[in-house]
């Protein structure tokens, strides 16, 4: 689990991180206020950009906690800023990052109980928490953040969200 | 393998189809062609919906085949309509559903290169192929599917994307 989760969660975060940067590059580069970049949304009653990052750190650090039987640390929601939201990426990633891999040891079968506010308890096994919540929500995050981006006009491709993968082998 | 790649790839294709199902029925009810709304993009330098459909289901297709090193079924590509998109995705299901899981015996650990126009061949293990390509890609693909839609207007909700998960336990 912990090779599942832990390498997967840093880089889609890693790689939302340098989609923003990107944004705020391509946000000075025309002169646009970056918080306006920042509260933009593809739909009236989806949220915007600032939220999509919040969620997607939520969700990753907040699985590792679940998973590993910890505490994460709770995050105050008051970015105003892309700095800001960097340094809240970068703390969701070293908290991620610090969890050690025998915290992960049985969690693939630990029962994982993920209250929602209309839905009640959700109830997963770890190994189901982790591929049919957790992993499609944070891309889900992710990917919407990508799309208002390019939406927006920020030039973008896939490489920028995938990172630099494939450079390995067996 | 098995475990973590078929049933992830299956639900997230089905819940793909769900969305379109929805786009397909709020076209009809708005009066819109749904030519037009297979055909939208986020941005001019971004595919249409029709090709992220197209995309995902070969990512998730190959990706099987690649593991349990078989060919996977070719398709053309020459969809035009919500109801071929819909036949696409339940093929690709069907062969994804298909493959007894002894054929992924041994796949997180087996050479896998993805041949690419620009790059050369990515190269990966099995379980980094997994996870830091098919996996985000499948999920990049369907979210923006999503985005787009919801963009148009359709009505849609992050629980239509991630389909009825945590009605198990451990």
């Amino acid at each position: 689990m912990y090779d599942q989760t832990v390498p997967t969660l840093v880089r889609a975060l890693d790689q939302l991180r340098l989609l923003l940067e990107k944004g705020e590059a391509h946000a000075g580069a025309q002169g646009w206020d970056p918080a306006v970049l920042l509260a933009m949304r593809l739909s009236p009653d989806m949220l915007p950009l600032t939220r999509q990052v919040q969620i997607a750190t939520d969700i990753a650090k907040n699985a590792v906690g679940r998973l590993s039987r910890a505490e994460a640390p709770k995050f105050d929601d008051a970015e105003t800023t892309f700095a800001e939201l960097a340094a809240r990426i970068d703390r969701a990633v070293a908290y991620i990052a610090s969890v050690p891999a025998a915290a992960f040891d049985g969690s693939a079968a630990r029962a994982i109980a993920v209250p929602t506010r209309t839905r009640g308890d959700l109830n997963f096994s770890g190994h189901d928490f982790l591929f049919s919540y957790v992993l499609p929500n944070v891309y889900f995050h992710a990917t919407t953040a990508y799309a208002l981006l390019r939406h927006a006009g920020v030039p973008l491709g896939k490489a920028d969200f995938l990172g630099a993968v494939g450079q390995g082998g067996a």
